[in-house]
């Protein structure tokens, strides 16, 4: 299998430590580049992907993958949403805790959205999302973001419990990318 | 006095006719124009103002304002800031009180920046700001956003309580808008 060199514009490592995880068993070399330039507000994580991608395609002058994800808490309406980054440095993990205070449902669901795109080109974007439930309180230190008060569904241990492996196996986020390398496989030249 | 035809880009109603109660007076006839176009996700209001005012002024092809506004709450370093839209639509002002359930501080304040944009031109950006606190509960049904729930310094009553033109005599929207209206009047050919 030839191995395909991809960028990846992030500046965070976890994303990028999760994308060298889950890309290089399918053949890919992933490198980080720090130029995806300025996100979009929009209501999907979808939209600001794909906007991102083709700034950060046209900049890096090759193929680039982003990726944009969330927390959507059901009994908030989808907040955090496609601002998670921004409430997470803002009011933070007891912040979101104290919003739930009062509803009994806990439903959220993390949405991953990976926007591949050539230099000049459309971007094609691949989505993953995984049900769960917020945590009473913050468990695991692992991960990063939500990671530490997020269930998902059917499993006793929140994402900062996990390792990165399990993560990735079942996260919004490593099915995005999995389904981004399935179509990149069948679209090689 | 020339009476100044000026395009504001908002699909906001509460904006549009606290712009025109400002700048009327100012010699502007404002009218609203619907293709502001996407938000980027910034830090300051600022930011935000500019680079949209850039791309409306392009898809509009004459000169524009844009204003983008947001209430920042110190105990909650500056949330929900330039994202106060999205917070409203979906945690609401009762998110925002229950978030400060805790912390005795209530300081906020609500700021302000109209930029203005000719096509293929530099913004040129504007600021305004008004300090105050949080009330404890939601009153009076008049301005839009977070004003029922805004008490400017030196006041009793919340923007929700005021009428438009004792709202817009020192709101941070009120104030932005007339630095650009000062400045205009000293650049009319």
């Amino acid at each position: 299998m030839n191995r395909a060199t991809i960028l990846f514009a992030t500046s965070n490592r976890g994303k990028l430590e999760e994308a060298a995880l889950v890309l290089g068993p399918l053949g890919f070399s992933v490198k980080g580049y720090d130029g995806k330039g300025v996100e979009i507000q929009a209501d999907t994580t979808a939209e600001v992907a794909i906007h991102t991608a083709k700034q950060a395609a046209s900049a890096a002058g090759r193929p680039v993958i982003v990726e944009d994800a969330g927390l959507f808490v059901k009994a908030l309406n989808g907040f955090p949403g496609v601002y998670s980054a921004y409430a997470l440095k803002t009011i933070g993990i007891p912040g979101v805790l104290s919003l739930l205070r009062k509803p009994a449902a806990r439903e959220a669901k993390f949405v991953s959205s990976v926007a591949y795109c050539e230099p000049g080109g459309v971007p094609k974007v691949f989505g993953g999302s995984v049900s769960g439930t917020i945590s009473s309180s913050p468990r695991g230190t692992r991960g990063f973001g939500f990671d530490p008060i997020f269930i998902p569904s059917g499993h006793g241990r929140t994402f900062g419990e996990l390792g990165i492996d399990e993560k990735c196996s079942i996260s919004h986020r490593g099915q995005a990318l999995r389904r981004f390398a399935k179509w990149h496989a069948s679209h090689e030249r």
